[in-house]
């Protein structure tokens, strides 16, 4: 007897007929005493298992309720119902575990349409429902996409520290890590704390980013990056921020900010290609989802694009690459910008680029995605290569319609005396980073990377709204549930 | 003019003659004012480029010193040295970055072989050493082979919370994460301390295992594993310990003890072989290094394989499956025991086993991997699956030769009334446990699961004998610089 998965027995169709198998599962729906719709996580189709319930004791026909666990032997069939080649007509079932009606009836599993608020009260149970599994596998589908990409392209690896002694990356507020007593924290003779009796001798945090980390084994195997947890301790209770969120750092020796933003445009084109060609079932379904929603949406709100449109319109388009310096003067003379529609309003060079207007760019100015680039110095991280016109430095960062930011990177500077004097200007510790600045000091060399948050990826590609719904535990303020 | 990186050309060998190169990279020896051996982290190998020292002006010679990089153009030529098919003889080069030879006399970049305890505090720097590229590569492909082989397999990779409220895993003693002023904690009314007013609103810890949040999700997905960072607060200074390290932890639903060994064991297999098969190079550079390492030892701790040979065995045999009953009675016989060699005697059943009993069974008696199964309760956590003789859980451990133990797993208690009733022994607040108890609520299913450490796997794959050595930058006690 062949024991399959859902999906796998699925994609075998019709091959399948006469066939006699085990397949296991949750029953989604169990009709008319006859047809159960099994579902094992494996894919979002059903397969339906039909039973002659004369063939069976009334106390396992009981059982057999949404929720409960079931063990079926049964032969595959043709499906005379709309939309599926195949069912199995059971021979055998065993209940593995039996779920009251009434309890599923107060919690998340009733096959109606949940609140995705309510749900995430309900974390470890959404992985039961279909709109959070598709969410689920295409995440899943992404991080591999993400690791195949770098691995094609002879990237290493590399895990860099998430607890960390350094504290000048300045990219965020950072949450403490502690072995502390909290009740009794030692003091030294000042009466301040003594860090040295803590675990590791000194104060040390949870990473806002690998990339200072990445840049020293960038230095040594070329090409590299980071796939990992970062985190934020800022107060910011919206649907784009967590407080732990998943992040991706390539950092590339030898490349500069043309090739930096190549690579950009390349991978992010490769993980949705990825999701497109392996996660069909999901995407359609969510793409269904999408348009319903776009539905209940006013005529201004309302998405040009489907789903899936999206998708292919991001793949099939080369980003518009424009310079921070164009994109001001496109800003100063729009229309939002001249009828005051902007909250903040553009007028001069040097203004820090909000939301309203990348999204304005991306959306309403090009329809396409857009890579800012050449940003003022002065709005920018200390470690971003200084050009020329000593005003502006090689950031660039990538906007998508709906996310705004997804991508955010740099040419790093790679000399060291302007590197020092930045440090200088902005008031960072050249002694906390003497192992960064020893990176300069060694056959130093141009070299450029990028970040991008899993998440918001994941958000772009299975059309959600709340950045809560495409992880699988979220952690916000005043929640750490589970 | 084509732009390779040195593996690249390397394996292009011959079909490059006469093409006109671009190679970049950093010097790890020039002789003779002629030969260059350049490498830019892309594999072991160095490529070698030949200067005709009349073309180049002195200034660039002179800074073309060990670590300095460079950006060559050349045409690919026959080598006439031994070792190498091609090499470039340079028509131009850049210096990127020169390095001060006094400077690199100091620090590690010498081709000389270093103290690896010495690279240890210059972390940022061993990037650019032989061996722990070797190992950074190495682990790179373990890495990528764990996620491709869940992929392949149906798998859905869960990134579990890294800051957990979950305070009941009994794993190990977990670090605090906290946003207070630790010169200002909050109280309450009682002079407790008042976590409501904290980041989260509760107290909140590093994660010493994503299993329990993984079952929750394999009761929804089937199929599910986790990759990420771990944490123990444990004042461990060993060889075999750290603060922070990677796990990787499967759980699949519908899978018994069996199914559970016979994961593993394909698994580890799986890794081992992609290494072997991606990594040639590296793993021949590293079996290079371990007989070397042999050499130094006495007859007794001399290994009976070198590396290659170790790994080859581990592919080709399939593992000794032993309850640990019948590993006590073996235990008990042995030579070791009866002579009184062993630190902790084995004299009855019921005692947790040490290392140097793994060992015992690993290295001598049976000389293969072993799977050892169906362990005493009382030493094993609450929710492994008790067996029908009520005095042993379907847990199960493979030990590796030199490692110990490299794989932890059991079958989980799926039953809810003997989950509580294991709970409330093991003194297990149900409240904290909400979430996990009910997924045995709704529908209920046989499950199994392990935990790998991934340092364990680079170490017995790399032949190293330092676990700080196969992670970029390792967190031990009073050690988290970088």
């Amino acid at each position: 007897m062949n024991d399959y998965s859902i999906k796998e027995l699925l994609a075998k169709g019709k091959k399948a007929l006469q066939e006699e198998v085990v397949i296991k599962g949750w029953v989604r729906s169990f009709r008319s005493n006859q047809f159960i719709a099994l579902n094992d996580g494996s894919g979002q189709n059903n397969i339906q298992i039909i039973i002659n319930y004369n063939d069976f004791d009334t106390e396992t026909l009981k059982q057999i309720t949404t929720a409960s666990a079931l063990y079926v032997e049964g032969k595959v069939a043709e499906s005379k119902g709309a939309g599926q080649e195949i069912e199995v007509m059971a021979s055998k079932i065993k209940i593995y575990g039996y779920a009251v009606p009434e309890d599923v009836q107060e919690t998340i599993l009733q096959p109606k349409r949940h609140s995705l608020e309510k749900l995430r009260e309900q974390a470890h149970l959404r992985f039961r429902t279909n709109t959070f599994a598709a969410v689920m596998r295409v995440r899943n589908a992404l991080s591999f996409a993400i690791h195949q990409y770098f691995n094609k392209n002879g990237f290493c690896y590399i895990n860099t520290p998430i607890i960390t002694g350094s504290d000048a990356e300045g990219a965020g507020e950072m949450f403490t890590v502690t072995n502390f007593n909290l009740d009794n924290i030692p003091k030294n003779k000042n009466g301040n704390i003594d860090f040295s009796q803590d675990f590791f001798g000194k104060k040390t945090n949870l990473t806002v980013s690998g990339q200072l980390e990445a840049e020293t084994a960038a230095m040594g195997l070329g090409k590299v990056y980071t796939f990992g947890p970062t985190f934020r301790a800022e107060n910011s209770n919206t649907t784009r921020h967590l407080a732990e969120f998943w992040m991706v750092e390539p950092e590339v020796a030898f490349y500069d900010l043309e090739h930096d933003m190549d690579l950009a445009e390349d991978f992010l084109k490769y993980c949705i290609q990825y999701a497109i060609e392996n996660c069909k079932e999901d995407l359609e379904f969510l793409n269904k989802r999408f348009e319903e929603e776009q539905k209940q949406k006013s005529k201004e709100e309302k998405s040009e694009q489907n789903l899936l449109e999206k998708l292919e319109f991001v793949l099939k388009n080369k980003f518009i690459r424009l310079s921070y310096t164009e994109a001001i003067e496109i800003l100063k003379n729009s229309k939002p910008n001249q009828k005051k529609k902007f909250k903040y309003l553009i007028d001069e060079w040097g203004a820090d680029l909000q939301s309203e207007h990348e999204r304005y760019l991306v959306e309403k100015h090009f329809k396409s995605p857009v890579v800012l680039y050449d940003y003022p110095a002065k709005i920018k991280a200390f470690y971003m290569r200084l050009n020329d016109d000593h005003k502006t430095v090689r950031a660039m960062d990538v906007l998508f319609p709906g996310i705004g930011e997804i991508i955010g990177g740099s040419q790093r500077e790679e000399r060291i005396d302007v590197l020092k004097q930045k440090m200088k200007d902005m008031n960072i510790d050249e002694k906390e980073l003497w192992w960064y600045l020893d990176t300069r000091k060694f056959g130093t060399v141009p070299h450029s990377g990028f970040g991008l948050g899993l998440e918001r990826l994941v958000l772009f590609v299975t059309g959600m709204n709340n950045i809560r719904d495409v992880i699988p535990f979220p952690r916000t303020p005043k929640n750490a549930e589970f």
